[in-house]
């Protein structure tokens, strides 16, 4: 499914406002999950589906959306988790002991992403997560005991110690420091040549996401927010963030990188940008791709400037 | 600690439009936790000190903040965990293996908390979220294996299988519906009589902060939001949230409440704000208490409808 010739590519995506892995049409029956007739019912209901993977990549079917099968297609060893209804139809994912940690993107997986519809892609983030989490949480943290399924697939429980487990979500915050009308970028060592983004780091304990943002543009970079702006958020899958989005005015454009974090980084102008969301072969840097939030941050930000 | 005057409750709180537990003075030296020597120089600093706690308590000095003792006040089985840097100064917190769960609040902290400084419960907040993830994630999650500390006290990791466990922050959302110049407010059955508050709930994986406000407002409330605006955050740390605070019109003011979850709801009017936010003793409600974000999301709403 990577040889998709770039026509195909959904063009909407560039510079779109729109933040990717979201849009999913899932109904999470929240209510459903602690009851175990309506478990019942949706597992019995002759229309269920089951999401067909291969490990954690998603099948495509002939038109490029996911692929749904049966039930019965699961694995005899795995568990089936409820995502919820689609159309008034429960789907569901299996749940497999061993799978390959979500953290890593499989290159078959990069290529789908640059064309699959953000909606598709919304959908199959929240499975990728969710069998990602039971994958690697499959004992007790409290006492080291093997837990169980529980909530329809929403949490697992310790028949040792009673405690009560959920699938996590770290918050993360992406943002751009902005001065005389550009704006920060950066690349790490370990990225493709010519990658640039958005600054970004996990939110700590006893920290808000404005203080989460201005503690991260002065370790990495050296920059001193005056004010934080959230712009727009959205799930990452790999394994399971919160990407929060900003832009942060600094008092001042000097930079002090921390070389550990980042190779470099400069004050990217309106058109730097735009060439980079563009695509544009000389432009100063490659943007992240368009379901990346950092791509969404830019093209809002860009679009901002247009006012 | 909890028999302090009414008239100790530092005024400026009321109505505040900055978040409680944010401002703390803690430089959390990221770089330091990776680095050996700057771990053994901050633990052999002469000047180096513990934050004084009772169980997840904290024991404030006679001017009401947060106390501060030497290492050697650590119990002989707790390890210490590096909060971070205040005035230049390594502060320390002892992580021991039996404290009460951080989602359960003591009597004397709730009365602690009506009057301590923002930023003295916020360093406060860092430090219960870190001694309680450690407390309750002693065996790794993937393996079952006891994890040993790293990074620290930033981390913990496990001998069996090399697994990585970092402290949970869990996002959920907390917004204020608004219809027609009033925003929606709501009680559960075990809140204290009168109390009412912004609906909230977590966000879960595969979705942004937008969809899960939206989900939240329809599932609890049967509302549907057109759109939604981020107001504010805060980290709340029973046991280790991060709230985020917003604010979605919805189209029609008709409520379908979720017994399960909601005891009553009402549109609320900017003079019923007003009224629960100065206490008055006719208030149509009692509003949470200043350090939490509803408190801060309903002044700051206030304030805009001023504008
Ligand atoms: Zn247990
Ligand atoms: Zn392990």
């Amino acid at each position: 499914m990577t040889d998709i010739p770039p026509d195909r590519r959904p063009s909407h995506l560039d510079g779109s406002l729109v933040p990717g892995f979201t849009g999913s049409p899932l109904d999470r029956v929240d209510a459903w999950r602690q009851d175990p007739a309506a478990i019942m019912k949706a597992l019995n209901d002759p229309r269920a589906c089951l999401l067909r993977m291969e490990g954690l990549d998603p099948l495509l079917d002939a038109d490029g959306a996911l692929d749904w099968g049966h039930l019965a297609e699961a694995a005899w060893d795995a568990e089936l988790a409820l995502l919820g209804l689609i159309g008034g139809i429960p789907r569901f994912v299996a749940l497999t002991p061993a799978v390959p940690h979500a953290a890593r993107r499989s290159p078959a997986l990069n290529g789908m992403l640059d064309y699959l519809e953000p909606a598709q892609a919304a959908t199959y983030a929240a499975a990728r997560s969710l069998i990602d989490w039971h994958a690697r949480h499959r004992f007790c943290a409290n006492c080291g005991t093997p837990t169980t399924l529980y909530r329809a697939g929403w949490g697992r429980r310790c028949p040792g110690c009673r405690a009560e487990h959920f699938p996590r979500t770290d918050p993360v915050v992406i943002m751009l420091a902005e001065h005389a009308g550009c704006v920060l970028v950066g690349r790490q060592r370990s990225w493709p040549t010519g990658r640039y983004s958005a600054l970004a780091g996990f939110v700590e304990v006893g920290e808000s996401i404005e203080e989460a943002v201005a503690r991260e543009l002065a370790e990495e970079a050296g920059v001193v927010a005056t004010s934080v702006r959230y712009l727009v958020s959205q799930p990452w899958p790999f394994p399971s963030q919160l990407m929060v989005a900003c832009i942060a005015p600094v008092a001042d454009a000097a930079l002090h990188l921390d070389q550990h974090e980042l190779e470099d980084a400069f004050w990217a102008t309106r058109e730097d940008i735009r060439a980079a969301l563009a695509a544009e072969p000389d432009a100063r840097f490659i943007a992240p791709p368009p379901y990346a939030v950092a791509h969404t941050l830019f093209a809002r930000w860009l679009a901002e400037q247009a006012d």
